[in-house]
């Protein structure tokens, strides 16, 4: 990691959709960065809240009881213990804050999850 | 404190520098928004790190050892404990990361010192 850290030059960097970048570290949380495009998947994490900043575009959050439309600059914490499901058309980029152990896919194995020694690199 | 929230917005609420405004929480740190200009204080922050995202313009950090710079898209994490004193020459827009306990003139006491609740405000 490095600090202090350049955002828009971390985002160049990254090449995959739904790929977590940890790009910092505060206070035991991790600071990351990623491409969205298309939908993800629903999942929850059980202890953990989770910090949507949009950076560039437009992101929905569907949540069991409300869906959430995010432009960019809109921020939007999802509760722990919340189920969840990302989405957006167009890609979009977004910062996420969340607790060093928190897994991008929660309680949901898929494919595309990725470990947090992943997210290092 | 609104869920979701509009970073634009928020800004343009402040009418204060050095003042800043808590908009949202997540994991027991605040996510709170300050216009800066001019300097401040030499100050730290014994168990907290700091993180300063610069959402408009530039930040210079003085810390100890080395002085930081920081354009609009840049990220920086002061380590708990590390004295640093912020200053701009022209008016900067931050966004910060931090516990919920952490006062933003760390272990100095001064007549711009914002408490918490003013902070929510």
């Amino acid at each position: 990691m490095i600090n202090p850290f350049n955002t828009q030059q971390a985002f160049e960097s990254i090449t995959d959709y739904w790929s977590p970048k940890i790009i910092g570290e505060v206070n035991g949380q991790y600071i990351k960065i990623a491409k969205l495009k298309g939908a993800f998947v629903w999942h929850k994490h059980e202890k953990e809240d989770e910090l949507f900043l949009i950076v560039k575009g437009e992101l929905t959050i569907e949540l069991k009881d409300i869906t959430v439309h995010l432009k960019e600059g809109d921020g939007y914490v999802v509760p722990k213990n919340t189920l969840h499901n990302p989405s957006c058309e167009q890609e979009c980029w977004v910062m996420l804050i969340e607790p060093k152990e928190t897994l991008h896919t929660g309680n949901v194995k898929i494919a595309r999850s990725k470990s947090i020694e992943d997210q290092l690199k």
